[in-house]
């Protein structure tokens, strides 16, 4: 099993609400949007909404009403081949990069789909609600919450593309808050010990992807993290000073794509005149400069911490200080979808706003081994080449959300609302 | 000005009523489509349905409201950029291979601003049909009727990708009578003597695109041509005989694109078992054998004709065996959107059915001239790389053929509804 | 056959002289070069010094040792993999653009493997002077004068890309007179009247490529044809007046090339402060004003042509006027390797100095037929894609040229000799 | 300063005598190579034999006798663009991928830079042994080793492109010893305990990279590492159960290399018939069954542990190994340039043969900072996207060797001579 999940409460009564409400939370965020809207794919990296809604489906189908029902028979037998993301054992796929052109099934035959999943999975749970089921509908619904993240994400970048800058949503009011001055706290530095400490997720918790662990032992120097995250005012003073055009502060991966791509700024910048604005889910707005930097990649964050003459912490760094405190923030339920200023004492935005980038690699944890079959392909062959990003974004819904928690891209992307905070060493 | 148009009743009258027509052939042919079908774009060669509905809006409202109503303004000025294809003197474009980017405006906006414009054209004629506005009426006529094939062939290519196999439409009863037995034709040769003759078209036709005159001289040595169109029958015993794999019958260019694409076959059809079937646009259907072979590169029609010992015509020698008969035959409106096998006397099939490969590269004809300004952008700069062909095909309305049109496309190119006939010396 | 020769001193003592003294120009030529040197291949496009020194040596024993000499044993079996150009009738060959890899053979080893393949060649022309044989003697001896015109401009290319400039020739002296003053001719334009007329080459011809023929009538209009080849003065004034930023002026596919290639002058100018230079076979020269422009593409020629309101010529255009005036100018053979003013009466410099692009698509003449064999392959498989040239160039050997002869080139192709003259109706 | 150095005898002489036998190594490496084999480049990661010629001359150039020589003047001051490889702080540079187009300056040329740059070299350090400049001819001299290495590899890789097969050198003696047989030790297994422990390199030590520092505690888990390197003989068998065909064995981005590079063995294993070959640096020859594995990328070795349940080692648990162990192996003084077959006791082979991937990033170790200036540049810029590898290889200077050194590809990378060593969790 990819997932290790210790419910408290896991009545069929409380399963079965728990379920409804987090399939419905996915129709919410469609809601606004036209069927043409649901098809767009704009790059590799991203997929249609209709395709987010589809897959979460196929995911509840494939690994809870197949081997659960018996003789299960499904309504849309073509939606496996259509709909698996990259499951290698669950058959032959339609290619990532062709998701786009998929005007048939309509979204009108993909919600019908989805109620004739969701009504066979709340059927079941009335009569089995055994550990294993269980354990599945957590990973499923974990599994549906990183899908109702993308589908954000990917939508904001189908809609960067379109020149009339169209609002996918309508939180202006969230944003004119923005506006509240505060000190900049992207350099003031707190200090943690060193130590032997235990990392990782552990089987006690309530629910955990196999990444998070197994628990493990490591060593951590003694280091410093910055109290805030890096705002935008922050680097509009990078570029001004001529970031984007000096090698010596770039890994040299970062510089060649920086180079081949052009990059000035933040992917969703723009300047109109001399007038920065920031293109959002709520459409273009005048760039709110003390809320956090958002949408740079890792080699940007590097650079950036290289010109502070700091660097990006590591996942256990970030760790340490994020298991001492609650989780709360800016995340998706507050549907603002943009990451926002703060106050506070002590390191402050850990958790929502924007995920921060760790100097750490997407490498297994001491001890991890993949699980058998299938689901085993969640996690594990995904171990290259990418870094770690901790803490969530202002999409990311809270539930989801653990001190113990990887997501994980390629440091050349920047599409999700990726962010940075700035460590050191002391 | 890019075409001649020489009409006999120009009455505002006739001239709306054959506008209104045109126009809601468009609207015909995107009804049995969604929204979401509508906003395909399967590769950059292509366009969404939507852009074609929009585009041709957008060439009336800039190439007769914009310099003929006085102090006109647009009701989308944004459309400009939107929805110009690629004329350099009408400013910027969007980026051709991002149309299919554009879910907004929507097509129910898209459906507005074509009543907007019809509107506006309708009332412009009512008080003027001078001779020049008379003569971009046609040109934007032939425009759409040119967008409306272009419609169909774009559409099947994107469904073409979805393994659903999606119709768009249901002429079945269409194809059911292509199974009616006749001899091939496509080996029997007619000759035709030497001479000098005249080409091209002359200034008292209808009218014709600029790149069809003007009317010259030119010596055509003495050949003969096929009664017959090259069917699919035909063409499996190529494919039996291994021409895909014998690069000795083939031009130098078409064998390596040939090898890179993996070229085995005609580009719609698909081998299930040991049966052939092709992807139509009244869905997946078993090869009609006796019917003419279609969607097929130059490069594929030239290393056919070389198996053959044969070679394909010069557009003047297609032109020659064409002007002797009257225009008929499978064109758009039969709604078939099929080729279909045929019999009869002479020269069969030069209209209708396929455009047919000619060996002639598409160059301007001695004494041709663009015409100044914008619109003649429309013919000119494509004179380089590509083929010309003849004679309209199962998805061209009839009204757009003449014996002097040449359409033209590059040798790679296959998702036009593409034939050939053979040819040869005597 | 490809080729027809019809020689009238055809004693195997005159043979064996034309042909050693063929063999040894190729020599003289590489002569200068070191084993590095001789090694360099640049691009696909081109080859190395001593792939060509190979290669010419290979045709000879393909197609004249190992048909005519009974059991004949090559002295290096692998060549024929290694230096097969493109005849797939001769098998399986090294890829094209890995040319370059080759460091083994040595040029050591080639010019030994020269020496054997050429006292064989002798030695069996004592014996056996056929028709068939003598004919492909011709053939042989003007593939090697092509291969010593691509010898050059490939070097020029390769050494190009060296920062250090390193000059392959020593000729300045030629250069000196460069800068003989004279009134440009470029748009003096000499008219030619309308009729129908012969072209291509006739088998009484003393040697001639397939393509040449068969002799064939065809109807030209009248028109007008420049003094003088554009030069590059004319260059700088269509540099100045923003040619190359001016999207109308080109075909739309030559106007994707330059900007993506960032084409702001010919191939080989450089400026260096506001002195402009030519790279050449002789080193970094100053730009001589009055001598032919070089090194452009034919959408660069075409959009210097719109630029003027003039067009290029069509290939029998050129021959109509070439073929009046004895072959003489400035060709390999003077051995400046670089384009020279000129003065006179008439049209000027058709022949010599630089190819001239035409207007005509690369195609074949009425008739035309591939000879059988891998002979065959030599230029019926390129007709698709490129343009003709005429007149030859100044790295052309003179013997190589008659009016009729045809080279061709993709039209984004700068590296040979390539100008132009300006036609115009009339 | 990039690497810090310890040497106890730092007299002049003893400087000068290492200095002048390091760089005579070089040499004696290029001694059977022609002038056409040196100008190779076979692909953008390797360099010309020439250039690193020319490169660690220019090394010790810039980082030595600009800084310490007053008023410095430059032999050959063009040299400075042509031979910088990558330190943006050392100005402009010829660009990396037409390294192989420098055929000027020749290898004469390049062999009196050397002489120049020598002799100046020694001159200054009869004068000057500063600490400072004692640290750098340390570097320069480290740097020549890598470059050494690199030789050998790239000259292999180029060689391997040529169907000729040539044989660089010719140690045909050292491999014939190789058939001795023995067991298979790559899957007996060797404990390690769990424990807190100081890696990385110490300032006492005699010299070492930046990356290898600083020193700093890691807690490592308990783990059992091979006594054996992966032999031919066991990736035969991953080959016969469609290790190449698995896609559940890979991870996800291998597997995309994999399918688009059509891997099915290692690169410079050929089959001819049923028997497998490999080609060397001696030319192609049998495949030794009992010598370790070599040329297989990160991806590969990835998969070759999922298969066997098993993993790679940290580049902890290697240096926990390894440091337990005198440094001796079949390294390139042997003059072998191929992995070959051992036997003995404890964890064998660590040393030579090949480079061990770990599953370690290339990342700074805790407290890591790049040095100051140019020379700063030498590792830092380069911690994203690569694997480290321990152990060297059979074209490692032994000198270069230590328990600490860190080499680092990128995991698809092959054409250094890389294998792998299993580990278990336990």
């Amino acid at each position: 099993m990819i997932a290790t999940a210790h419910i408290v409460d896991n009545s069929a009564d409380t399963l079965i609400a728990r379920f409804h409400s987090r399939r419905q939370y996915s129709l919410l965020l469609a809601e606004p949007l036209t069927a043409e809207d649901m098809q767009l794919q704009s790059m590799p990296d991203a997929s249609p909404t209709k395709w987010h809604l589809a897959h979460t489906t196929w995911f509840f189908e494939q690994f809870i009403l197949l081997p659960f029902v018996e003789d299960y028979q499904s309504p849309q037998p073509q939606f496996n081949y259509l709909f698996n993301s990259y499951y290698e054992q669950k058959g032959e796929r339609h290619p990532r990069a062709q998701r786009g052109m998929l005007s048939r099934p309509t979204i009108e035959d993909v919600y019908a789909y989805r109620q004739q999943i969701d009504s066979a999975i709340e059927q079941l749970l009335t009569t089995n609600t055994c550990d294993e089921l269980v354990s599945l509908m957590e990973l499923g619904m974990n599994h549906e919450m990183q899908h109702q993240e993308l589908l954000l994400t990917d939508i904001l970048h189908a809609f960067s593309l379109n020149p009339l800058y169209p609002a996918a949503y309508n939180a202006k009011s969230g944003i004119a808050e923005s506006s509240a001055d505060n000190v900049s706290a992207s350099e003031q530095f707190i200090p943690f010990e060193a130590g032997l400490h235990e990392f990782g997720a552990a089987p006690q918790a309530d629910f955990y992807f196999d990444c998070e662990g197994p628990k493990h032992k490591a060593y951590v120097s003694s280091f410093t993290l910055a109290k805030g995250l890096v705002t935008n005012a922050d680097w509009l003073l990078f570029i001004e000073a001529g970031g984007y055009q000096n090698p010596v502060l770039w890994l040299a991966d970062g510089w060649g794509v920086a180079q081949q791509q052009d990059w000035q700024c933040p992917l969703y910048w723009r300047k109109h005149g001399d007038t920065w604005y920031q293109f959002t889910l709520n459409g273009l707005v005048p760039l709110t400069l003390n809320a956090p930097v958002s949408h740079i990649s890792y080699y940007e964050a590097d650079a950036y911490a290289q010109w502070k003459g700091c660097r990006l912490p590591t996942e256990y760094e970030w760790e340490l200080a994020a298991r001492e405190q609650a989780i709360s923030g800016n995340f998706s339920e507050k549907q603002i979808f943009t990451p926002m200023p703060d106050v506070g004492e002590g390191v402050m935005q850990l958790y929502g706003d924007v995920w921060e980038w760790t100097r750490s690699p997407y490498t297994p944890y001491p001890g991890y081994k993949a699980p058998e079959g299938a689901v085993g392909e969640y996690n594990g062959k995904f171990m290259s080449g990418q870094y770690v990003l901790r803490g969530g974004s202002c999409v990311t819904p809270i539930e989801q959300m653990r001190s113990t928690y990887r997501t994980f891209f390629y440091p050349h992307q920047r599409w999700q609302f990726m962010g940075l905070r700035l460590a050191k060493d002391c």
